[in-house]
Parts: structure tokens; sequence; C-alpha cells
């Protein structure tokens, strides 16, 4: 049985916690299991050495800013391992290059291409406990690669993949996926299963326990994941296949995603293209368009509105203001995103009125709505944004 | 022209100073030089490192070591090509593998085996100037590896062999070789120029400036070094061939080394073997046995004398004891070594005298000596150390 487990950040951001994390690690691999163990950097080390090279260029040169910041992880990964060994559990600490991590050449947002899983196999057919600096790969070149946020999460998955681990533990300081944020509503629950597509709206809604590259992947290498807290013995929640949960809640959990600006361009003519042109021109700039709505057109005009990560609003003026389109441009910071997610949904109506009945119980207007098969967004005031949360979870009694 | 630049701990050691390096590598570059530059880790991350896994491990295992004090110097390669690439100077930076730095296998303390020149020689063509992270390279078979204290220079030093630069500048918090330590003597001066013998004989005599494998290996692959302050502008000093240093000082400085402690077996055994098991004894325990005084015996048993470093007086004692001499050991922590070294010793007679008479002079008793061609170095009682210095570096007039 092949266990791979992953700890973030704060579950090695200090001496005292790796060693509580190799207490874990040594419990796993005394129950007779093999165990690979994916790392982090210690946290805010990543931040401090971000921190550092933009002190120093407004621009990094990416290739450069992934060996700097590599060290993180590798320093993570050394102190484990020889943490173990001192523990009597002999135990090999690999690099991304070491542990056969190939990644595109994208420098600071590499892909990971593929694993050349032979690395890991030799080590663990010795009985070793491997221990792999996350985050981090190299080119087919072999220049260090890092893969962006959520980074080792990835390394974790894949590498679970690649050798078809039984699970991949994924460790932070949360208890696993609830049905809404228990900072918002303290009756939240802990989820125990949910399918992988949920995860993926909720990691895209807000949820942070998991970033949605990492869910996709485990979805696609079909990779049994669990989120759990290394700072208690608590079970996690399960991430898994659809198939694999029997009885499917019609509503999974309540996310909210306060990073969101909505714009609306006033009077964009209304002839084929106009629209291509807006959102060709917005996707140049790496802006991540998420709802758009297009009313129909009065005089060959229309207003046409759309939301986007608050953070990218500077980005998305500036390129409006290239193609001629900022005249007319209006913008909302003050917006927030509440969605409604569940399976469940599927096969059954009447989800999505109750959303919306329920908000016009509080007096709350939504200003846009989109929808897919297993989710509901609304885009409301700022102001009500939990109280939204708060009403959603208890309208789908999530607290039973 | 080619230049290699090594700058160390306290030159990187904040951000500040790492701008302070960039503009004077740029400089470098703008004068139409070809430049290569090696660093060091900030000042402090290394000992931070090492704490750590230390407090994990008593006796860390060794590879890991590499993997986890090689980061540091990656981190400062990375932001010192980044700050460069900022400035407008075409900059790459490379870890030791990289670089094409192979060393053998042994573990936190390897020895360059070779260095593939390509990878460096093919950046410098493209006009780039280049940063190689130092201390570190990989094994034959690719492992990390580090190359012990004063690493970097060694780095440097080898990198300047194999690319047979004109110059390989060692930029340290320090203006360069002094005649001896300004701080026991504030009329020391600093030294033009210095043989590799003299710098050899000054760096195991306890001169901070370059540690000693550095200097054999400039002398081995015959690269000029100047060590110099990155706080400042002053002209270094040169250390060269004997043969291109035209008027040869008698004396080119005094040394003191405080890390001493003297050991006595008495009444040992004047049988031949006794002193080779005593001494095989300790060299299987690393420990560096520095002068070495047997008398004549009497009655077929004799006194043995040796110095070592001080902080290595528990190892011998426990070495004494498991071949039984320890019954016997005496040692005293309360001695310094002083040195006078200079090449004109060769063709001059009399140095040495100079030196006991002086000491006499002072009413300091020399307790051990031993002479090489370039030095004589005298144990004395560690409260005469300072005044025995400056009484010499008056004696040979070297502030003059």
């Amino acid at each position: 049985m092949l266990i791979v487990q992953k700890y973030g950040g704060t579950s090695v951001g200090t001496l005292e916690r790796i060693k509580e994390v190799a207490k874990r690690v040594a419990r796993t691999k005394e129950e007779g299991k093999d165990v690979v163990v994916v790392v982090s950097a210690m946290s805010g080390e990543t931040n401090k050495l971000t921190q550092m090279a933009h002190s120093l260029s407004k621009n990094p040169k990416r290739r450069e800013m992934d060996l700097l910041l590599s060290s993180g992880e590798r320093v993570t990964s050394a102190l484990l391992a020889i943490l173990l060994t001192e523990m009597g559990h002999e135990t090999i600490a690999m690099s991304g290059r070491q542990a056969g991590i190939i990644t595109d050449s994208v420098h600071t947002k590499a892909r990971i291409d593929h694993i050349d899983k032979s690395y890991i196999e030799n080590e663990l057919k010795k009985g070793l406990i491997v221990v792999v600096a996350g985050f981090q790969g190299i080119t087919e070149i072999g220049e260090v690669s890092t893969l962006g946020r959520g980074g080792s999460d990835l390394s974790a998955v894949a590498i679970a993949g690649a050798l078809n681990a039984n699970v991949c533990e994924i460790y932070t300081d949360v208890d696993g996926v609830y049905t809404t944020d228990p900072r918002i509503e303290p009756k939240a629950k802990k989820l125990d299963k949910i399918s992988y597509d949920e995860m993926l709206e909720l990691a895209s809604l807000g949820a942070k326990v998991l970033q949605t590259r990492s869910v996709e992947l485990a979805k696609k290498l079909n990779v049994n994941l669990v989120t759990r807290s290394s700072f208690n013995d608590n079970e996690g929640t399960y991430i898994l296949n659809e198939e694999d949960i029997m009885e499917k809640p019609l509503v999974s959990g309540i996310a909210i995603d306060k990073n969101q600006a909505r714009i609306t361009l006033r009077g964009v003519s209304d002839k084929p293209g106009i629209a291509a042109e807006i959102f060709r021109k917005l996707a140049d700039e790496g802006v991540n368009v998420d709802m758009i709505i297009q009313n129909v057109g009065v005089d060959g005009a229309t207003n046409l509105g759309f939301t986007i990560p608050e953070n990218e609003l500077d980005i998305t003026k500036k390129a409006m203001e290239e193609i001629n389109a900022s005249q007319s441009l209006e913008y909302d910071k003050n917006v927030v995103k509440v969605s409604v997610v569940g399976v469940g949904m599927k096969s059954h109506s009447g989800v999505a009125c109750t959303a919306f009945d329920t908000l016009a119980d509080e007096n709350i207007n939504i200003e846009m709505i989109s929808t897919s098969e297993i989710k509901v967004s609304m885009i409301i005031n700022e102001k009500y944004g939990e109280l939204a949360v708060r009403a959603l979870h208890d309208a789908y009694k999530l607290d039973k």
C-alpha cells in the first residue's frame, strides 16, 4: 500500500511543526505502508523570497525566479529527511529534478509534462521513505522550473498518479472541506466526501483548501484525494469520483468569492465580432473573465457586463483603453460572488429557485446570475455577502 | 579579458549590499570585460540552516545537508542575476550543477574534480554576465554536493583556472592581507603583493582572508588572486607566484593563532613505534596535530609534546584514553602560536634569531618552536600573544 502525503507551508512552518509531521510520517511507515512525502516551503519563505526579488526588479527574470523560489522546498525536504533518518527511518530527500518531475518551459507557472517515476520507485523498493521538494521540476533542457500557486499540491497529485498510489493525503491547517467558510457560518459542517466536480467548483469559487489545478489533475489521473489537518487526527474530506459517492446530497456547499469586480461597457455596438474583440483582448492580457451578460440591444447598441477578479481591474481598464472601449466603462468593486454547489442539482430541479427565493426573502438584489450543471452563482453587493451565505446554508439545511 | 569576481557572505548580506555588488559587476562589464561572478549565501544563512539541521539530528545525513546548505547560494545568485538584468545587463544565474562543477562524492566537504567549462563559456560567448552559486557542485551520479568551509572561494578559483581568467578577485569585508591583524597592531600595513606560499602560511596560521585550500588551488592552477573589499574601492592584495614578485621582503607578516592547545604525554616508552601509534590514532580521529617535540629519553622513557587546535581537545583526550595513553596526559589551553612569515627567509639567515631575541627582550618564554623555509612559529603563553605580535611587527619594521 502506497500513500502520498503532502504537507503545506503552515504544517512545516517551524521546526516544532516539522517534528509533528515526522511523527505522522513515521507512524504511517510503521503501519507497513510505503510513503512518499511532498513538502512545501516553510510558511512565509516563498513570500519573503518573492518580495526580495520584487524589491530588486519590477519584472524579475522568470528563469531566475524559479532558481530562487525552488530553494524553499529543498530546505524543508532536507530537514524532514534528516529528522526521519535520526528517528531511525531511512529516508532520502529529493529535489524536483531528482524525483524525475519534468515540466514544460513556462517558468514560474510550469505544467508537469510527465514524471520519470523510476527515481522514486527505486528508493521505495529499497524500503526508504522518500521526501520530495514540492512545487518544482525541471524543463526538458534541465532548467529549474516552478509550478505556480498550489504547486506542491500538484506535485503530490502527479506523483500519486504516476505511482498509482492508494491515496494522496493533502495536509493543511484545516480539517477538510466545509459546507461553507466556518468563519462566516459557525454551523458549517465538515463534509466526509465530495466529488471532484463539486470540489472544482468550490475551489474556483474561493474555498482555499485545494487549488483548482490539483483537483483537475486528480480527476484526470483518478487519484483519491483526502484533505486533512496536520494539527489533529480528525478524519478529513475525501475527494472522489462522483460514482464512488453513494448518497449524493442536493447541495454540498456554499462558496463566497470576495475578489470580484463587475464591469459594464455601455453602448457597445451590437454587431458581430465586437464582443469577440473585447474578450480576445482581455484573454491576451491574461484577465480571467468569469460571468458575462449581454442584453438584447436597443438601437444597434447594447450593454455588456462581465466580472473579473478585483485585482485584475487595472489591467482590464488599460486593455479597454487600448481598444478604445474605456470611455463607456463602469466598474463596481463592491460585489461578491455567492455560489451554491452540489452534484445533486443535475437530477433535481428547483435548487436555483430556492436560492433566488432565499435572497429575495433577505431583500438582497441579485445583480448577475450564472449556472452550470452543478452550481448556481450570484453576484450581489458585497455588504450582503456573509448574510447571503448564512441564509443559503440554512435554506439547504447544510447544518443537519 | 575575463574577470572572475567572488563576493562573500557579508558582501551580499543584505539587499542593499547586493545592489552595491551589482554596481561593481556592471562597472566591470561596462569596461568591456567578460565577467563571471561567484556568490556566497547571504551572511548568516548557512549558519541558520546548519543550526536547524543540528537541532533535528546530532549527526545529520550528509547527502541531505548538501541539499539543504546549497540553497543559500542559489538564492543569492538568482537575486543578483535578477538585479543585473533589471539594470540592463543580460545575466544568467547558475547553480553548481548548471555551471558544470563536478566534485567527488564526499558530501559536505567535497573536492572539485573538474569543471565542464562549456556551460559558462557558452553564456559568456553570447555576451551574458554569468552568476554562479558558489560552494556547490554535483557528484558524478548527479547528487548535490558542497565544498565545506571557504567553498565559494574554491568555486571561484576553480572556475578562474578552468576558464583561464586573467584574474580572480575575492571580495570580502577587509581591504586585503595585512602585515598582521590591525585589531592587535594598529600600525599594520596592507600588503600590495604576497606569494602563494606566504599566503598559505598566513592562512593556515589564522589570517581569515582566504582559506588554505583556495590558495593551494590557485597556486596549482596558476590563478592570479586579488583579495579586496566590496565596501570601498581600495586596491587589494595580489597573491602571485613568488617569481612574479620582484622585491621579496624578508618578512611579510606576523600571524597569531589563538585556537591552540599544548599536550604533553609524560613518560612515554622510548621504543620505536610508540610515537607512530599515538599519531596514527590522532590522525584516524581527524585531529590536526601541528608541532611535535620529543626530547631525548631518560631511563627508556621520554616526554612527548604536541599542539592541536583547542576545539579538538576533547577528541584528543578520548583518543588517548582508547590507547591507554591518557594517564600521563597534561594539557594547556592557555597558549597561542605566533608566527613570522616571509619568503625572504629562504635566502637570509638571522630571521629566526631576531624573533627569539625580540621575545626574550619582552621576557616572553617560548614553549615550543617550529620552523619551515618561510616561517618561524612559536608557542607562547596566551597572555603575551598580542604583545608578542606588536613586538615582532616592530622588530621587522613592518610598519615602514
